[in-house]
């Protein structure tokens, strides 16, 4: 028999056990030591808002087996084989000597412990604004089990009135939705112009009226300059605009850091962006060292950059990569990541996969862009809308991005792109997709399709379209346009932009064109609910010879701004 | 200006519409007729079952816009400048000149109308089964919005008891569901020997128990021989086997045949599946006759063979492609289908996209399967089960078939697999896909990977799996295998199959090994509720030298026989 081989890996959370269940199925020989730094193991981090929140209450479950066992060292002893170390820190890694340095946190007594192979997943820092006032009690972040209790603990004391979360992103939302959840009064404050950085502004923005419309405050465009305290705790959190927000608890989710000091110090190539650099094989420049998790940077397989991805399925994904090299030798590969991701906030999904219009013009791409707005079944099923951005590359027509949020099933759309991407499909391509369709699951013809269908239009030549945003600013600058909705003048008194709009239903439209504006050059705008029959109007309307005539983009379901009514 | 088009679409139903929308949208000039036989247009015919069930009461839904506006001749006429003409049946064309004879129903009146281009768009008609007793008061279809009118009436009314369903397939089974929420006792009645052909028995299997377990009786290998009446109303149905189910009312849902008889009178090319042969540009054999809808036969993208796809969505699709190409030349492509579908069943999903294992074995393709059964979200956020059956191409790994049933959220699935046959993906390039995770929507490895996950490890022979149809096969052989569940004790009370398994969970396995035969040649069967644990046995097995060790394809919960408990 071969030498029992030790595989050592710093880091039991998600990519930590991953990599010791892949590598132990591939070898049963191997010693296989995972080093918790805290008490806990695998951990179902991204389940932390929704056990603060109620959705439900068993504490056990975010650290359980699907079964119900939970995943502790005894249960990686018998079931896995696997010899999990909690409370177990790792100080120093000797490349040298091919050993580590570890600390047991609760008797503090050190010992050294050499290996064959390392993993190291030490996953990533949760990022501080570097402000006065962050120690105070009730300021938090939301990144360990410690603060889990901390803030399951405040919503079921039910005595806190006020908090603030410190950043739009992702789990700031998350765990705003989780507080309010718990009737507390919440302002949401970003340094951004935008919450959800993943997502162009315009579609964020919707996101954005939807926490609103949950009683949420929400400051974008300022950061937090002090945490203001009484008796060491917490009293107002003061804005960099000079507001005080009075608040009993401050959430701080700006992000995090990989964390990859122990990697630094051992002389392991850190990236520009500041994670662990691995090759392929999620090797780093140390040929027996690996690294997978929130600490390593990945390539974006678009824009060929690396990236930060800190997301729990890539975790895991590359750590079945990296469990199976320190095994095998180097025989899998992770191709990357792009950065596709989704989240609930109250009644809405928002998720993004590949580049935004932003991303794509800082990378020098030359995009063309369409939004879609349109239910995601029909109505008679309880339809429920979703608003997509679809982005594509102009000369290829390869779809590059997708963002699409709503109280729709975002899930499937998400998919539906990121398969799209990955399959290097252009949006020819998915103008004839053959996708499951069924009234309690799509339109007969998908939001999906659809929205290919609209920038296919679009890349034709089709359908000249302009944003909400062009729109809006045409209005502000009082620029010569003539704004005309064609829905029914039901739905005109049901709902309206009220930016100096003509209404004439599409219907009447043929039998009213004496209506428009005389002069044949006259920029025309036109839209609806959804802007289909907006569309249908620009082509009546340019076959009279009209030669600006432009439809608004996701009609008024898109509209990020104030409507009259 | 070009001399104005005169187009002719025959058919007012899904496709006819579509190729006339599209056609407007590319010519504000033609001439765009549609002639419809029946009475209503553009009918939303995939949702009879949701009104007959009484999802919704609106009747109109299913001729409206999302709006509210029913889709009428003066609907067309206004929004989309087309001329649609109800009533209006089509008894002859005569391509030598170009022209098309109609009927009008109502007013008995008869006309003739010259083409330029003409559009066959008469989709399906159901099949009946040749025996006596079709006519009686209580047997129908469900087809037009005369069926749904009558049948939405049984509902409403309250007075049937009991009705048999003839034909197990995707209308069948939603009539099925329909008719049981309004309080009616169903039998299921199949010639086959399983429901659902579009899957694989143990997957259809497992939806039939679903629809047994709603109180509703399912009889399979059986077909109906006669209807019997009494004074013209229907008080039984006979079957094969002699049985007489005692009924008010039967549904006759056993398929549909290609509505081809105009085509076929005019010398138009008809495949050898039945359906109108046309050309990627869904054109005819006559140059300016194209067809469109459930009337045509298209390409399966897999086997290259032409099929009969009778879908809402695709009939969509070709009439799309049809009315670009038959105002601006053959420009645009119909590339074909790969079957995709999906239906609800009472609380399971059923889809499937591509081949199943049945059709690649038909097919002479050499393919590679797994079954994989494991939830769609965490325990914690109330996780449904998920059972995936994934086809690929043995040589290549080339995903070629999925199929997915379950409570939980198989759209996300299919859809999955669906865009993964689109781009050419094999099993290797889904096993790093990146999908939108978050905990409301999947786990952190989705099904669809994971299905990935084991389809590799059984290709790269890491995993030696066994069917449930195989395992219960040596069961009832009474072959040598030792069978062993390796849950906990706890699982192993609540639920277990009794084919003379032993339990030794996997977290005593290690230290129980001198328990198993002692012949390491024997064949041992593990598994556990989604067989996980059961690969981790496994492995754990064959490492004490034993030969011929085999997992149970998706465990207890893709069990499709009786369970002990």
């Amino acid at each position: 028999m071969e030498k029992q081989k030790r595989i050592i890996i710093i880091g039991g959370s998600a990519a930590g056990p991953k990599t010791a269940a892949k590598a132990r199925r591939l070898d049963q020989n191997a010693e296989i030591i995972i080093l918790q730094k805290g008490p806990d193991l695998s951990m179902a981090s991204c389940g932390y808002p929704y056990y603060i929140g109620g959705t439900f209450d068993n504490r056990n479950m975010l650290l359980s087996t699907p079964t119900g066992v939970v995943r502790n060292p005894q249960f990686y002893l018998n079931a896995k084989g696997i010899d999990a170390r909690v409370n177990s820190e790792v100080t120093r890694i000797d490349r040298a000597e091919k050993k580590v340095f570890v600390k047991n946190t609760v008797t503090n007594t050190s010992e050294s412990l050499p290996y064959d192979k390392l993993v190291i997943a030490t996953g990533s820092i949760p990022n501080m604004p570097p402000v006065p006032g962050c120690d105070l009690e009730g300021v938090t972040t939301l990144h360990s089990m410690k603060d889990v209790d901390f803030l399951r603990g405040i919503r079921d004391e039910k005595k806190i009135k006020k908090a603030v979360v410190i950043g739009g992103g992702l789990i700031g939302l998350e765990t705003c939705e989780a507080l309010r959840l718990a009737g507390i009064e919440i302002t949401v404050v970003e340094l951004l112009p935008q919450l959800l950085a993943f997502l162009d502004c315009e579609i964020a923005r919707l996101v954005e009226n939807h926490i609103r419309s949950k009683n949420t405050n929400v400051i974008t465009n300022n950061g937090v300059v002090e945490f203001i305290g009484e008796n060491n705790k917490l009293k107002a959190v003061k804005l960099s605009n000079g507001i005080e927000l009075d608040c009993e608890l401050a959430v701080v989710a700006v992000g995090v850091k990989p964390n990859v000091q122990l990697a630094r110090e051992a002389g392991i190539d850190i990236g520009t962006t500041g994670g662990i650099h691995v090759n392929e094989y999620m090797q780093t420049n140390d040929p027996d060292i690996y690294a997978a998790g929130d600490c390593v940077e990945v390539i974006n397989m678009i824009t060929k950059k690396q990236v930060l991805a800190p997301y729990g399925d890539l975790a895991n994904l590359e750590g079945r990569v990296a469990g199976e090299n320190i095994i095998l030798g180097n025989t899998v590969t992770f191709p990357g990541t792009v950065q596709t991701g989704i989240c609930k906030i109250f009644d809405f999904t928002a998720g993004a996969t590949g580049l935004t219009e932003d991303r794509a013009k800082e990378n020098g791409i030359d995009y063309i862009s369409v939004v879609n707005a349109s239910p995601d079944k029909p109505g008679f099923m309880g339809g429920k809308l979703l608003v997509t951005k679809l982005v594509a590359e102009k000369s290829t027509g390869k779809i590059i991005g997708a963002q699409c949020v709503g109280p729709g099933d975002v899930s499937r759309q998400i998919t539906t792109w990121a398969m799209a991407i990955k399959g290097n499909l252009t949006v020819e391509d998915m103008i004839n997709a053959d996708l499951p369709y069924a009234p309690p699951f799509s339109l007969a013809i998908d939001h999906a399709i659809a929205t290919a269908h609209i920038l296919q239009n679009k890349m034709k030549g089709r359908l000249k379209s302009i944003s909400a945003c062009d729109v809006r600013e045409k209005v502000n600058n009082k620029e010569d346009v003539y704004i005309l909705d064609v829905r029914g003048s039901d739905e005109f008194e049901q709902m309206r932009l009220g930016i100096g709009e003509t209404l004439i239903p599409l219907g009447a439209l043929r039998k009213r064109l004496n209506e428009l504006p005389e002069d044949k050059s006259t920029e025309i705008i036109c839209y609806c609910k959804i802007s289909l029959r907006g569309y249908e109007a620009a082509i009546i309307i340019e076959a009279q010879g009209y030669s600006n005539v432009k439809v608004l983009e996701g009609g008024i379901m898109a509209w990020p701004y104030k409507r009259e009514k």
